[in-house]
């Protein structure tokens, strides 16, 4: 029987399985039996074609919930040096689809609990939320396991999502929060007409462009406590008009608004169609809002996770709240959620890979959380 | 024999002609048959596929000559309720593609011609600068014959362009000029990136949006003397990326200039490429100046226009230099032109017509026209 204790192995047996969104590839299989042997109750749920679990060990609060996904982005174009799917150690490093984007982290946390030892009886519970379905489109995955808990009265104190979160050392970042993120496409109608004559016409393409000048002249923000400036990207104008003597119809843009907690998707909605109102009489906007920001403000909880950090690193965690966006933000509808997990440098990548020291302090970090959280 | 004073059997022969560019059908033959008869000598001037001529009657001058096209713009679409090329009258109407633009003026100046009784013996100069090439690219038409006739010193004194000027009823329009046009097509070069993170991207579309704002802010001018103002248009914008997530790498649009005489195409071209460099440090601006802007300013040539008109219609002309761009702007190279003819309604659309009455009143204008010329 492999040593739950090292997450190595644990690794290696998860990196193994081709689950790469939505295929899964015995990946939740692998992780069951792992916390089966711990002591958890699984709750393997399937939504669509994506298979999730929920596990749950002890029955009390305080109640710590570790979130991930087992599922993997392609192998890519480019060339591995070794089988992406063969969780192969070199040097010290263990190479992999997953390594670190998130497989590495799950297997640390597991041999974390291993490590925390008290199997089946913790003082409070200890869980895990895993999807298979955070590479893809997030449909079927989290949300829908979240939606799940709270009918089942399985909602967590805290959750600590494991995606890789440190730019250079581990350690060396939490994320408390994430920006928002809203998607717009806005369509200016106008007199089509020609060029010699635009005072029977009324071109689109002018009122567009000074409304899209006016939401760019300036920064949205100045930034708050816990995020960076909100930033605002018109992504492509597409007119699509060949003709170089008619004014069009129509002119379309789109663009995207990642924000902080100094707005919602809601207000900068109201915020865009306002400044849209000023020079275009006739639009359509389309709104898609992708998450709102959301920040667990520094307090007990994140200093448990800082304090772990330090005494194993000896590096002071930057509280983040910067980059793309990740399941956490779903949580976050729920608890109160941080993220923590292994150096991001080579997730995506070929090659992507973790030195298994790096492995081993993750999960000693882990298991001082756990032993912090559930004292 | 066709009465050549009348120029109704001429505007129907030519009308039955098929011209459309780049066909002749015949047009070119027709109307050297006419000006043979009136004792013009007739240069037929080929180039490439278009078939064009001049013809001149005299040799001092002072002289004069009229300009204008025998090819046609296609049929079109909608449905006719008369044979496009039947040259049919009903009730008083000429009906037929070219009626008004401009066979029925062509036909008018060779009845002018005839009504003015010198055969062969004026004083000084008439003559024809006829093209097939006006309604297509133009390149093998006026622009040719007008160096033919350079190199063969028969430059005129000035230039009666045929094509139909009045909006409402003639006499109300007389051109004296035309406006500049200029095509540019600007590609702005940022850097490509991720929206999360854009501090590490160069957005090419917020500087393609701030110069073009800037560029369309105020009017190019506020007009001159015998001049509308400026215009600018931007006719499409296109990016063309469809990734939401992603700041493109370059962004293009396309913009036309229809401008006075405070400008000329270079000086345009100076103007939007120091805007655009206020907004962005790598771009490439493509120019194409489709003609500069020309004016006849009134003096005694455009007195004798506007006597001749009021003395047939009592109307006072307007003096006008607005619309889109014709050959005049070849022909102000080489010397005074002006340019007025039929009312212009039905031009270019189905059922293109002219009554016959507004044909006679046309010739008999161009009749004292030419006799001003020549006293
Ligand atoms: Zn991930
Ligand atoms: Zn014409």
């Amino acid at each position: 029987m492999t040593d739950l204790s090292d997450p190595l192995p644990l690794a290696q047996a998860l990196i193994r399985c081709a689950s790469v969104t939505p295929a899964d590839a015995g990946a939740q299989d692998a992780l069951a039996g792992m916390l089966e042997r711990l002591g958890f109750t699984i709750h393997r749920l399937r939504f669509g074609e994506i298979e999730n679990l929920f596990a749950r060990m002890g029955t009390d609060g305080p109640h710590v919930c570790f979130a991930g996904h087992t599922d993997v982005v392609p192998v890519g174009a480019a060339n591995w040096h070794s089988d992406p799917f063969g969780g192969e150690v070199r040097d010290g490093v263990l190479y992999g689809r997953g390594a670190c984007d998130m497989k590495g982290a799950i297997a640390a946390f597991v041999a974390a609990v291993a490590q925390h030892g008290t199997q089946g009886q913790p003082r409070g519970s200890i869980s895990f939320l895993i999807t298979g379905d955070e590479e893809g489109p997030a449909v079927d995955g989290t949300v829908k396991v979240l939606e799940w808990m709270q009918a089942h009265s399985q909602v967590p104190d805290f959750c600590l999502v494991g995606e890789p979160t440190c730019p250079v050392r581990l350690g060396d970042m939490v994320k408390i929060g994430r920006r928002g993120s809203v998607n717009m496409t806005v369509t200016v109608h106008g007199t089509q007409g020609h060029v010699a004559y635009p005072h029977r016409a009324d071109n689109p393409v002018h009122r567009l462009v000074s409304a899209l000048a006016a939401l760019t002249a300036a920064p949205v923000d100045a930034g708050t406590d816990w995020f960076e400036p909100s930033t605002l990207q018109v992504t492509s104008i597409d007119v699509g008009n060949a003709a170089t003597n008619v004014i069009p119809a129509a002119a379309r843009a789109a663009l995207n608004i990642r924000f902080n907690d100094a707005h919602s998707g809601a207000s900068l909605t109201a915020w865009v169609r306002a400044t849209l109102a000023r020079y275009a009489e006739r639009f359509d906007l389309d709104v898609s809002i992708s998450g709102e920001s959301f920040v667990t403000k520094p307090g007990p909880q994140v200093e448990i996770l800082r304090r772990a950090i330090q005494g194993a690193t000896g590096i002071d965690p930057k509280l983040d709240t910067g980059g793309g966006t990740s399941d956490a933000r779903f949580i976050a509808n729920y608890c109160p959620v941080a993220e923590f997990g292994l150096v991001g440098a080579t997730m995506h990548q070929a090659d992507e890979r973790v030195p298994v020291a790096e492995l081993r302090d993750l999960a000693r970090i882990y298991r001082d959380i756990i032993a912090a959280f559930l004292a």
